[in-house]
């Protein structure tokens, strides 16, 4: 604890980055170095917080929502304390995207080290809100193949598969919405503590969470779109199924009854009424061609109605 | 009626809550006791009232809608009065979501026992809003469980039960939406009642509200999503039932024809034309030939067809 | 006409109520009394006005949508002039919703009384707001009766009446929605002639309007539910119907096949080749057989893909 | 040209309506006349502009879309250019709707005659909305004709012409929508040319548009409806005619298994086990009261189902 | 580079177009020669911005996206740097649609050689919302042709097409969009550089992107309606294919059955119970009078139930 006092007359800004809070020492500890308000202090451990911004005095309280991984639609709170020379985070889980800004500080490029606590705070939010990017690249890689998959031979899983993509985007959407409106009252609410030129710079983060936004809601109406082609290429299917049932029953249905009618066992000696045809000389060749008119007549109406294409 | 113009000489803030107020002199004279507007107290009588925040000279209106369970979805009406070192509430049934104030009431834990009126109020709006998440929770529930069945093995009860949580989170959202503007408008319009402290309290309200709101929308838009999944896998069902049927027509009524053709009767020793393969020496296994020859051609067909994947 | 002036100098408020406006004198007339504003007159006689409040200098010139009768969705146009000491009404048809407040003025009950004509004004407008509930009482009921029809026993007369139903609801969320703009311009734009007190009591007609829009949406949403669910379990009914056709088709037709087979006439006489099945001595048991194993193998199949529950 | 200049000076206002604007000279001379700014007079002559006011020093200009004719929603474009004593309308095409408005000034009717140059532009903008209504109310007896039709018996033209009038209000739509914006700027931005009681008629323009803007949103949403009731009653007789086929196939198929097992020539002579029921004294009649007691099976089996409805 | 340096002191504005900038030190020196803001800058070079206005102390920082060649879809950033006499594009790939206004400065015709640098500007965002036009045009022909094929012979290939027209639409929704919002800026923020003039102009560039909004809507409801209108006629075909197939089999059906009762082979000789209509003496013609009887009965149903228009 003396130790981050002590930081805090060396170094322009002090990060500290809190993961796993369960020592509630450690955070009252820190609460009064940093004179953290309590209330946002509350907040920040409580995990189900919602992105926004609350002003105290002299701090910026921000809660913002991190993707766990590379790809992952897991979101993890991540609670930033911006003061006068200070940045204090807390995260609920180990591993963040953080990784690209602690390389920065420690290799000491760019303009990181030397800057005031807006800037290091821009650069995490920045780190936050890049690290949807990913998760979108691979929900749009998804949706092509299921899109491939749809048109040219649609399975029964991928309806599934599209309802968790939607699900997922879903999801997206619920969590970056709100940092919209986190970056807009930055940028607008000029507090004393965010520098007109941080202001140009949170500007972009505005910009790609608006960008985030757009493409979420893109992907959502196609996914939305390739469930009506499923469903459209179900029916065709079911049509063409149900043309070729119908195009051999009905041609061979009365071609059988032609059949059975000359397989009947009417005694024709004792009447000359009784199936008479059976008893013809040309009999059998009259059955067949009166069978081929009908298969004839049939083939014709269909091919007519345009069932045969 | 006395002990409660005592009370508040004794404590900073009384809260008097009444239940199922029938008794018309009772609620006249806490009208009078506290000064309660009469439109007001019309409103707080009357249990159809939307939630909303009415100021009158000294003193803040609220009207409220508590649900009436741990994760029942009825609502019930609850109107406060909020004065300086008062609150008043109006219940429309026993049975609430305010045992945990009372409990920090009676064993005096936290601020609850000293502070001012706004913050009792706030703390039992807090309860309020907080009751809402069990139910969604259990929308939830049933919504993860109801997914699992239509993906795996959709029945036709599942339409009816996505059709009646549907129907649960439209009330829910109905209940939730007018408390977002409710709290809006007590932070916001700076009501001397209101400390300043409070607004930071009531902040967390608002944003519960709108988390409670992210969650009805989200769990409507995926029960929307599941009825086309639930459409579209009762369509492949169909499909899947049609082209058994298909396939199993298709193959058999022509051989049926051909053993038909060879059961009729034509006389035989009327003509050589009639019927002499029913002659020939190997005539049956000729038949059995034609027959598989025909069932192997349309068994073709079909599997170039792709349909007895 | 001079009646008129008189009652203008005896009471407070003055309310003149026009039915079926054909007499142009008579309107012509009530114009100059109260010095109404000939553009506001026509509108007024102009039946096909949208709810809205038009400010003149010393008047205001409303016009509400009111119901014909109970539980009718049909609307009639009534203008209001609102003026100091009068309120002037124009109706287009006989029947109205007003009954209530005539009682109350003759039996001199509550504050109609001797109240200014803005009061007036209120009384009469909260009752036209009030006709609306039992309209959407009514389209309630409607809709919970199909809700079980559907649910239990769909019909094809159901999706008509649901188509009804929206239609009704879609012409009072028309005839609902600019009274609200008209409540709210009410209350915001602080005409002299809007006490302070009748604003309190306006409020209480907007918080009613904007219910009326909550229960209208909220019907209209589970009507469009109702048409899903009844979709569905037409769908799941042709399933069912199509299984059991497929079940007793692919059963039987092998069947029959088989029966055919050994139904045909090759003359056993001429080759051993030709049906030695039917010289056997256990011939027709051996075809009952086969069959047996064929129907046995099918319902196996049949059983296996889950169509006999 | 020089006549104009002399009306100018004779008459309160001066209408020039352009029709056909081939002629540049024409177009030029106007233009210098009356002091045109040559950007809006660009705009005037380009016949694909969105309906909007443009304010010129003194000068006001402004674009609206009129329909070509009664009944029809080809649109054409018409730009009033609005100064102190003059109006100029551009029109693309010959025949419009301004005849009334020119009947009352030839007849010297109503205060057109005298009117300022913005109570004469109100009267042609006045014109031009009033004739969408007989479009719309077109469409509303095609929906209504359509609306008895797919309720009674939908056939599959009812679809195309449901999509051509839905096409149509979308078309309907996007020239009716922007005209609200065009009064409402007209009505708020308080130009000079526009006195304070030309705003009042123009309010009455603003609300005829918010009303078409509303009948065109609601047929819309009964087309939709509508549609949702045509593939529903499509459904429904599928339903049908599966059931009848169905209950014909599965009481027959089994039948006329019967009759072929019945109909085998296995010979009964070599041995006991072949067919002994063919040589039974009621051998027939046991066939018979077989089939009836099968058939009687399923009857009785698709009578429980409830499909004999 | 010097070059630019004197051409800015000889013409009223310079315009530099820079395109695959590769060429990190290029760029640089442009920044330095014009005192590019190095944040924006970067923007410019970084290809994934989305359409904005930015202001720097004397400098305008614009993108757009452009469409990169006539009737394409895909977009290319165009990044703007507006100063005081000067214009700076930064541009993807080489192929832009610029070369109009090229071909006027070259010409020297209209106003753009001596134009300001924001009129330069505006030349060049005029071109690339006007680049959107062709894009359009080729949706809407397409449209056009699909509505044809979907109403008189929609194909399974139709509903894919549609479902890549509404992506393109989507695509182009998106791209299109926030140019509203950069030109709304442009027009309201009153930049100094911005003359009023030249706001008049912008005027006309938001207006048209208005426009290409409103058709891109219009065009994607109107697919939308074609995908219903599709799945509305495979619904319909099906219903005919199994009206065709249940009229035949309904008819052949019984009559197959009836011929197959006379095909049993029961001993006529044995009982007299044994099918004694096969020895009548009109026992032929009554089986037959029997077929005729029992499908005349079957058509007479079906007609009555309407499935033979």
């Amino acid at each position: 604890m003396a130790d981050i006092e002590d930081m805090r007359k060396d170094f322009a800004t002090v990060w500290v980055d809190v993961i796993q809070f369960g020592d509630a020492d450690l955070i009252s500890g820190l609460g009064k170095i940093f004179g953290l308000h309590s209330l946002a202090l509350e907040d920040a451990v409580n995990t189900h917080q919602r992105p926004k911004v609350e002003e105290y005095d002299d701090q910026l309280f921000v809660v913002a929502l991190m993707l766990d991984a590379k790809g992952s639609i897991d979101t993890e709170q991540v609670a930033f304390f911006i003061g006068e020379g200070y940045v204090v985070t807390f995260q609920e889980k180990r591993g963040d995207c953080f990784e690209n800004v602690r390389d920065r500080i420690r290799k000491g490029t760019g303009r990181i080290r030397t800057a005031s606590s807006d800037y290091t705070a821009y650069a995490l939010l920045d780190a936050i809100v890049d690290g949807y990017f990913p998760a979108l690249e691979k929900s749009g890689d998804t949706l092509e193949l299921l899109e491939d998959h749809v048109i040219s031979s649609p399975k029964p899983s991928n309806i599934t598969e599209l309802h968790h993509l939607k699900r997922d985007l879903l999801l997206l959407r619920r969590a970056i919405w709100p940092h919209r409106e986190l970056f807009n009252s930055l940028i607008r609410d000029e507090h004393p503590l965010i520098s007109k030129e941080t202001r140009l710079f949170l500007r972009d983060c505005y910009d790609h969470t608006v960008q985030l936004m757009d493409i979420v809601e893109t992907y959502r109406e196609m996914a939305s779109g390739l469930i009506d082609v499923h469903l459209s290429s179900v029916s065709m299917k079911l049509n063409e199924v149900m043309k070729v049932l119908t195009i051999v029953a009905t041609i061979f249905i009365p071609l059988s009854f032609i059949a059975s009618v000359y397989g009947m066992n009417f005694d024709r000696e004792t009447s000359p009424w009784n199936m008479p045809e059976l008893g013809w000389y040309l009999g059998y060749p009259f059955a067949l061609l009166l069978m081929s008119a009908s298969a004839g007549g049939l083939l014709w109406y269909i091919w007519k109605k345009g069932w045969l294409q």
